[in-house]
């Protein structure tokens, strides 16, 4: 990243850009034909989704000065696992969602079976794409791989969709509210932010720079979940590109609807402050943060 | 495999045996609580399926004097993606089965959105065992790793679950029937045989061995297809512990539907003695191949 001409809105699109121009090639690999199943996951892929968590995993790569060619095939996977669960979690047998990103969602578009399967292809080409980027036998690469799959299995992601199923309709106590987002939100928020300090070299200095990095992801994780909250109730389906205020409507737990809008409002800026505090350390430590302390604000602030 | 005391069935059992002690632990990993999802999963793992992948899978590793220790891991792994495979296959929106081996499907014991995340979290754990495997950084296991990814991906086992998708209730030509059975089930009757020989020592000698045993499972890939699309129209529920004459019913262009009860008994046949001279050419390179002559036998006169 230029020291001199840094402005957070051009670096985000190119991180963006860089994503965007990866993810058609990294999904279908050498195949020129594609069926249908693979047509329906480059639709969900590719329907505009703001790339989150590539974006964060390609700007702590650059704040570590690690080589975007590197961790590009891990980018390209989370963006494919994050798009998987997203087509299943909208199947009708799921939160039964039409719109995504203001556009139909995978099983609207397509046959509900087609979606199913486009959503198991995405998850397994993501697997496939790091397995292949461990082809050279690099212990980082593997090790970065397999926090990934602990990240969005039964004992992170999964376990976090599974327990918001059981809690619908349910009031839940506020640490299991915790510990549902943590998962469900949080692991693949985590994920990006550590993957690029796995595929550095280690060291003793590492291990105190993947602390503050946790520490950094599981506040913006935590946020980025309440904020999600907040707009259910405060944004429209037009601004949101998805539907809004189902969660009231389904008696459903969130940081709203347990602590009221104002409290939730609180909790937000804590935990932006307190990402913003994990930051601080890593400059202190030397590393150019502007970014990631830049992107923190936008996810407080966002919109949609 | 002692010489002496050979006995098909025993040796069978004991790779049965194997792979069932194996399999809970493989998939429940470190983790003490099993949630719903967890319980889900297991619950279909363990459903009495025969293992046959990972059957053949521990036999040719046997065959190749290759320790269990390297492949269980992946025999374990490829017996989950077939699991994840069923339970997809089943629900509502597929298949709509609602009995497996004899037993409730998976959406029909739980709830259908926990059988989906069942069998996202038995995908997404095949592929974290494979990669802790791989933790040694063992250019042989990561190589076979990806060519589990590649069998089982989209342009594998979910390419030929789309053109079975897309062939419904359609009368499809032998050729693409060919296509669809060659991936759909022919790319998980490959892996396991495979698998074994890139977890061996490279070498000359090997690509001659790995082309023997790319024949023997496109043989028996495409054999055991034939002779489960005979036994949907000879056999009965009660027999083969899923529903039968669906073919016939649903229309679907199957090996039987398109040459009729004769001649796919005779490609069947075809099949089979492809297959054993396939193995004839590894025994005369000096490899023990009873127990694959016998299985290959076994599931040309399987009743279910």
């Amino acid at each position: 990243m230029s020291t001199i001409d840094y402005s957070f809105d051009k670096q985000f699109l190119r991180y963006q850009d860089c994503i965007n121009e990866a993810l058609p090639g990294a999904f279908t690999g050498d195949d020129e034909a594609a069926d249908m199943t693979m047509e329906a996951a480059l639709y969900s892929l590719m329907a505009g989704g703001k790339r989150i968590r590539p974006v964060l995993m390609l700007a702590v790569s650059d704040m570590l000065s690690l080589s975007a060619d590197i961790v590009l095939p891990f980018a390209a996977a989370i963006e494919m696992i994050h798009t998987y669960s997203l087509i299943h979690d909208d199947l009708p047998c799921m939160d039964n969602d039409d719109t995504r990103r203001g556009m139909p969602t995978c099983h609207v578009k397509y046959p509900e079976a087609i979606a199913l399967l486009a959503g198991d292809a995405l998850l397994n080409r993501a697997y496939e794409i790091m397995l292949e980027a461990c082809g050279d036998g690099d212990l980082r690469k593997i090790r970065a791989a397999n926090f990934m799959a602990r990240m969005a299995g039964a004992r992170g992601m999964i376990g976090g969709q599974t327990l918001d199923l059981l809690s619908e309709g349910k009031r839940i106590p506020a640490d299991v509210l915790m510990v549902l987002h943590s998962k469900k939100t949080g692991c693949l928020l985590m994920a990006p932010v550590i993957i690029p300090a796995y595929l550095c070299s280690q060291g003793k200095e590492h291990a105190i720079i993947e602390e503050y990095l946790m520490e950094f992801a599981r506040h913006i994780g935590l946020g980025f979940q309440i904020k999600d909250d907040i707009l259910d109730v405060t944004s429209t389906k037009d601004v949101l590109g998805k539907s809004t205020g189902k969660d009231a409507a389904e008696e459903k737990s969130t940081f709203v609807t347990l602590f009221g809008l104002q409290k939730a409002r609180e909790m937000l800026q804590n935990e932006t402050d307190s990402a913003r505090n994990a930051l601080f350390e890593l400059r202190n430590s030397g590393y150019d943060t502007r970014f990631l302390e830049d992107l923190n604000d936008y996810l407080l602030l966002r919109n949609k």
